[in-house]
């Protein structure tokens, strides 16, 4: 995502096989989620109004008319529930269906870059993490999530968050209004599309300082069991598109008071980019090393 | 292509094997077309100023890296060249080559809109077409073009037409400036990137008027015989990214005598939307049809 003056634009591309599958996703879903997508990263820019979306569509000659009727269907639905026209766009015949959606809107009072962290802010995370991933696994029917013992609720809210993610734009709206009014507009913030852990190297290697975590506070949905498995997909499941953000602690208490899913997960110190527990640790974006460190603890 | 107040936003996606090849097309070739062809596309609604692109790249795994290289030294160029900035984008893995980019600029002055023909108006072309139909043509060495003994220049500049064709943004500002004062900011235009006679159906049918087209003033380029297939491809080529304008005679000549490339190709007039001859006879735009149409002259 870029600005020019006061307008920011995001780009976001689905592939098919790789993003989504017929398996586990609707051309619904696919429409949804490729406007939330980018929605989301408009939101980690400090969107004030959304103003519409173009749309690339390829699709085999193939696919049925419904695939395409479908995917325009979870546009408009996420276009009327979170605001934004649909502007223009393209289509064209191809291997496989692509969805590459550029959404604009107008950039609000807030400065809101990565690159904004500073030692001594907190780091507060918008929601819980890992539910996203969960629900793909509840909708794969895994071993491992049937030996869980879920309450349905909770497996509702898990697939809900992997087919319809919600873009962060109330947390925003939030942010926005509880800053008090001695301190800049000025934050640091991406969201967490990528994986949690990934949302906060990122704001790490951006802001040139470290990221200091309690391993108590990892934002992982309270009613969920503490399995280290859980906690990996909290860690790195990914496409929970919440707001990671680093700001000054006065404003991050008043943040968390708004908005009650908001939760503080650590610090930023002077240092190195890198991630650490509280103790000292290194904490490893990578699968194999992570996993250990969860299975030894 | 769409507008939100003053904003002109446009999406284009080329797709590998449906508009550009490995065999006529070189990546930095595929990057430049990519951003010229959305550029054409600001152009028809009147584009102000180019703010920028942004970029959705899909692309097999075994892409050679110079490949992707190319094509942003392609889309560098363009926009060094016609301006905007690479706003941002996003890449992916993908089955094929596929590059959706989408373009914002402001809106000048002119409203400029396929539905705004009036009977009584000129058609003006703001240049030949079928050169860059030509230029592939050549690229395969067919022997058709090699029966043609063109001059060398001229296989150039057909060449050059397919490879690396340029927005008409200097024909939009020539047709900005030529307005005579007592004229509103008003005209209908499209581009011919689909073909001269698509686009001037588009104008005729979002109009809901006649296109009177004089046979005697195809815009073929003057220095090519009037071989049946030549003028085919004048008519239906596509890729020659001019401007296609309907507007009042008065205005028309003064673009026409500002920009020695534009030429009068017929006038609008009351009646359903279609395109015929002075003659009276109807253009088909159907290849079959109107090479029959051509060979019987």
């Amino acid at each position: 995502q870029a600005c020019n003056k006061d307008l920011i634009i995001n780009t976001d591309v689905l592939v098919e096989d790789i993003h989504f599958s017929e398996l586990s996703t609707s051309s619904q879903n696919a429409g949804w989620k490729a406007v939330t997508a980018n929605f989301s990263d408009l939101a980690c820019s400090g969107v004030e109004k959304i103003l519409g979306i173009t749309v690339g569509l390829v699709a085999p000659p193939s696919t049925p008319w419904c695939w395409v009727d479908g995917a325009y269907e979870g546009i408009n639905n996420a276009l009327s529930q979170f605001g934004g026209k649909l502007l223009g766009g393209d289509c064209s015949s191809g291997k496989q269906k692509i969805l590459s959606i550029t959404a604009i809107g107008t950039k609000g009072p807030l400065d809101l870059h990565r690159s904004n962290a500073q030692p001594g802010d907190y780091l507060v995370s918008s929601g819980p993490h890992g539910l996203s991933r969960l629900g793909l696994d509840l909708m794969r029917s895994d071993n491992f999530t049937k030996s869980l013992r879920l309450s349905d609720s909770l497996k509702e809210k898990a697939i809900k968050c992997h087919q319809q993610p919600e873009p962060p734009l109330k947390a925003l709206s939030k942010l926005i209004t509880s800053k008090p009014t001695m301190l800049p507009w000025k934050a640091a913030a991406t969201d967490s599309s990528d994986g949690f852990l990934e949302a906060i190297e990122c704001l790490c290697t951006s802001s040139k300082c470290s990221a200091i975590l309690e391993e108590s506070n990892i934002p992982i949905d309270e009613n969920l069991p503490k399995d280290k498995k859980l906690i990996n997909w909290c860690l790195e499941g990914g496409e929970d598109f919440e707001l990671v953000v680093s700001l000054p602690p006065i404003w991050a208490n008043a943040w968390i008071a708004s908005m009650p899913s908001c939760k503080k997960i650590g610090i930023m110190a002077q240092g190195p980019p890198q991630v650490i527990w509280s103790n000292g640790e290194k904490i490893l974006r990578n699968s194999a090393v992570k996993f250990e460190h969860f299975s030894n603890n």
